[in-house]
């Protein structure tokens, strides 16, 4: 308890774990302190508010979200299999957290987008942020894919938008049945979106 | 204040105002009661806690919703244009929204199915049974148009379940960016994921 030398990475790992577990308005300054292992009292040393730990949090867990995006798009394959390849890891990451807790824990996210984003602002732009990102990402990978003659889309940032809202879709509904199988159906779907349902 | 008359339906009705303006989490019994003009101790006359009060209002407004959903596919029409009557329906609704509270509310079945589905199970189980009711009223609007010959589908229950998912995840987005234009791309993307992209 207390080593001061990582509080400040013990208070985002317990954040992030209570954020993903429960709701953010439901989760106190003193519980983050607590499960960290830090005294209430040095939490404003680190952070000002439950807010600036939350952004840290979002920060963190994107940094580490589009490292293994980046993984996966730097890797050898065709553009198709590298968009496979970030589905398959986000069914992996929601089957892993229904083995560890017991719960789907869904996208931090898309969580944090529905519960937070009317009301606070700083967190509202910094998801924006995100999943314009998140976007962009998928859709210099369509990109890729349309100037190499293996995809014919004609509107790139629409049917990269449409991918990641039927990833957010299934996503909410694996998380309410608490089945990672709601996911089965999204490398279908997503053929479907950019019109190659025949190469399924 | 005060009519008891009608204080259940104004203790639903400021639920539903709450609930749809912020987190489930955040809001109180006694600021539903104040809303309503009810006092605080009547609350427990109607409802035995904030749950049931919540399954109450998730209840009143499925029902409107659905209420809507079948007006769409009652009209003349085809199984497509009754679709795009039920997108149509829930575009305006955010638009409305947004004209009247300054954001929009986003869909209060998936605001809850992110917040609360994994930490309250009657609540989760009545909303598992919303979004099977609401892929079963799209399956069977898609099921009609493979029948009519209008639509070549495989697979209905699966094709039925990306359009609530495509729908769910584009109203994350309108929520997330306060902009209903998020969902302008949704008629376009079912139409993919129905494989008659053509015809749009």
């Amino acid at each position: 308890m207390g080593r001061t030398s990582d509080a400040r990475e013990r208070l985002v790992a317990a954040a992030t774990e209570l954020f993903s577990e429960r709701a953010y308005g439901s989760v106190g300054i003193a519980e983050i302190a607590s499960r960290a292992g830090v005294q209430k009292g040095s939490f404003y040393y680190f952070f000002s508010s439950k807010e600036a730990l939350a952004l840290a949090v979002i920060d963190q867990h994107w940094a580490w979200q589009r490292g293994q995006w980046e993984q996966v798009l730097k890797s050898e394959g065709t553009a198709l299999e590298h968009l496979r390849g970030i589905f398959d890891a986000t069914t992996r990451m929601q089957a892993r957290a229904l083995q560890g807790t017991g719960s789907v824990t869904g996208c931090m996210f898309g969580n944090l987008a529905l519960e937070v984003s009317s009301i606070n602002e700083p967190i509202q732009k910094r998801l924006q942020e995100i999943f314009e990102q998140q976007v962009e990402m998928i859709g210099g990978e369509l990109r890729s894919a349309v100037e190499a003659g293996q995809l014919s889309v004609a509107d790139v940032p629409t049917a990269a938008k449409s991918i990641v809202a039927q990833l957010e879709g299934l996503v909410l509904f694996a998380k309410l049945f608490n089945d990672p199988a709601q996911l089965d159906s999204l490398w279908a779907n997503s053929l479907q979106l950019l019109g190659v349902a025949a190469a399924a």
